[in-house]
């Protein structure tokens, strides 16, 4: 990550939404320009030109960033807050630290852990965590720690309180690498950080159990992997990714599996690095990404 | 269609399906070779290889076709019978007739007219049926009859009446080029011919009605088309084709609908092609594309 | 074109390239503010963050903008002079006038007729010049003057004297919507505006002529179309976009040729459309598309 | 592999090619129905009705093959021998055995390696030979022999004779996995079988060296990967699959290498497999894919 670090030294990501109104974009940019900043890239998007919400993503270089971020952040608080926006302030030269749940399917979490060791994802992995031991050995190659907490019995909170126990203060983000568990509402409260899973279907096409088995039932000829932002409805979280793979009748349910199985690592990842670089802003049930 | 007739002139095809026996694909190809057929292509598949169900298509040259037909048919069925299996054979050279039902949406109705007219689909279109007038003069331009049967009020029953009586003898098969009228159970049985739909999702995303404005709620990264037979259950009938396309968070609900359509229209005029040549076979709700 | 005129009604769009420099967004969107204007969309990009080039598109709603616009170019003039930047002012409400250049092959001509009849491209099409007679009534069909400029034998001089005389003062800009003739480097001069092509091939794959033979011959497993701007290096000018469709070894020359004309006619109604809305910028030999 | 050699067990595969003649398909069917195989796919083609090629694939069942082959061997050599067509046929129980030659770049080798282990390509590895040792650990870990043989300087024969040497009698074919090493004519004739490569640009576009940064320098709107069989003539060989991503002017000549790396793997791999099924023939330049 050393060359990473280096590219992205001093490059401050400023994410702000909120209702629209005439001169935001003005009011920030004069801002960062009047605080030592260079824009390098400015995305925004406004849902309706009358009276919508407003979205920013504005990445800037700044010297000594980080000695500045709480000079920074005061000002931001004074020049946006006449505009009722929400925002964060990051240093992107800071990678997001980033937890992995898996369970005996590989293929998601091998293609996270190769991606960041190429330095493909400005994440840090602190830690992988599964209700299988398959992976240990693999996962111990790439320098990751491994956990194992089974989950056996209908009884699952004990489980899930060890997992909030091992994340809790250590990670930004957890990722559902094919964790085939389902969470209960407690744990998304008490882990406290975003989780993003990956779903084997194009949703809302086979939400839950067995997508290829049923997307082989009904005849379809695509199938697709989801990646999104889990909420308390199973499968029903603000979408950030999807994609899809053509199949024909030829194709079992096992043979739709094997050929989703690199939509669903290709989705996720795009979803993780969109994530870790501040890209994807929550609204409502959807996202915008930039 | 004179260039096509001519290339396809003495090509007949093939479809049989059923269960698989060892020896069907030696008994049929030997069938062909002594009746002075030269076979052009074959496909074949079979479900299972313990005892599924098998499938195939052949195409293949015979001097002297028309004449020839009932004989080879007559020696198809002593062929086949035993094996217990469903065929049909036909004349390449002659053109399905396809009718097209619409409503005031033009865009499905103009590719066919325009594909067909190219020489790109094997049919020919004697009619083109409305419950909306806009279209008229468009459809005449390219010779075909225009015929508008309205279908306002609630009893569908006249309109659909009038519209078998319009169908009655002349056309093989029936494409609802976004006709926006639910079909009764009684007029798929009296029109007797396949019925080809084009529904505006990627199925079983979105049943039913305005899937564009549903696939912005849910905020999908992809839309899609889908072209099924018609069954009784509203678009659950075998799917013959889908495809998708990329959207993102600043297409509106109107934006999706302008982009789908470039798929609605790519999507029907692949299915109706592959039905006009004989290349889908149903097999209870899904089908073989050969 | 009511609805879009009216929807775009006071619409300005600001595009701008140049040398990046600290301050021009902060200068831009500070003006556009206290000239009463509200930005509804902003797309920056800076190639290189050490001291490259800089390119801006902004949209946004200013009350009377027709009645403005001489004083905010005078005001715009006068931000920008001191950065050195290149900048164009247009008044989106004002869809740009599209001559198409077309030869016997009509799918790409009638794509963009029906198009731009349903709305979805923001231009008029004032004509339509070809060297064949075949699509004159189909043209006409569309309200749209057809002139028929012959082009045979080794001298196209006269010709082009002929095409540039029709065009000159008439339109914005000219699509080569399959026209087969090869333009001379005066006549690209003489015409003084914009030039777009499509060619049949993923450029720079299959420069010249016949690409699909030359795709059969080459055994590709997958064709595509080119939308570029013809400068005088034949088939070498900026790509505006590109598409390609999936081919197999049962695909003839004929085959592919077929299949090619649905990518050719939507890469090339994409590239019409973001040259129509100011989206594409051309720096060198490559193209910014916002 | 043992799920999957139990599965392939007694699967035969038939692969024919030669003038196409009428008769064949009834000849070869009709054989392995008398020989007590069950037919479980066939494909066919032909490359001209009047008198072209013909290509076909056949797989079966037959109790005992493994005894059964030299019979088999012998009646096939009987009747195709007065058609004229060159034929091999395989146990697909026995996997084929694969070299990889790998340089840096570890991506496409490891995807090779991973997709093995899980059971998805029919091929065992007898080793890796590489001119760099970064890969040596992660080769190892999946139990595979890994051989440095360095390639420095301008004479290449001592490097070229020592993999020979090690693949000979070892291998079935060899996979150049982003091999930076250009190979000798003599090369290829003393290695003996079939060799793939995998060259990162869509072919014919691109090709020698750095395809990525001149595919910038082009500014095209879509990368791709090319994976071929390997001849005299560099980057010209029979092409047996490719595919593309989409890319924009905010990706520098590294992003289009990062995500380029992933259709790399994804059409090498494709290729691997369909080559090890014995499904790709080739034909003067070109491939046939069943």
């Amino acid at each position: 990550m050393n060359t990473r670090t280096e590219l992205l030294r001093d490059h401050a990501c400023l994410v702000l939404h909120g209702p629209d109104r005439p001169g935001i974009v003005a009011a920030v940019t004069t801002f960062i320009t009047s605080n030592k900043g260079n824009i390098l890239s400015l995305d925004q998007y406004s849902d309706d030109a009358n009276g919508g919400a407003f979205f920013q993503r504005v990445v800037f270089q700044r010297p000594d960033l980080a000695a500045a971020m709480p000079e920074l952040e005061l000002g931001l608080e004074n020049t946006l807050g006449r505009f009722g926006l929400e925002w964060t302030l990051t240093d992107q030269s800071i990678p997001k630290r980033m937890a992995i749940l898996a369970s005996a399917s590989d293929h998601c979490l091998l293609e996270l852990l190769w991606r960041q060791r190429g330095g493909e994802l400005p994440v840090t992995i602190p830690m992988v965590i599964s209700n299988h031991t398959n992976s240990a050995d693999d996962v111990r190659t790439f320098g990751v720690p491994f956990f194992h907490v089974p989950s056996q019995g209908a009884d699952k909170s004990a489980a899930e309180a060890e997992i909030v126990k091992l994340l809790a203060g250590n990670v930004d983000f957890v990722v559902l690498a094919r964790y085939m568990q389902i969470l209960s509402d407690s744990f998304l409260e008490n882990v406290g950080v975003p989780v993003i899973n990956i779903h084997h279907s194009f949703l809302p096409a086979f939400i839950g159990a067995a997508p290829y088995r049923k997307a082989k039932e009904r005849g379809v000829k695509l199938i697709g992997a989801t990646s999104h932002y889990v909420t308390k409805d199973l499968d029903e979280g603000p979408i950030i990714e999807q994609d899809v793979t053509r199949v024909d009748h030829t194709h079992s349910a096992a043979d739709l599996q094997a050929r989703g199985a690199y939509v669903e690592r290709e989705v996720l990842s795009r979803a993780v690095q969109w994530h870790a670089e501040d890209r994807v802003i929550r609204q409502g049930n959807q996202t915008i990404v930039f």
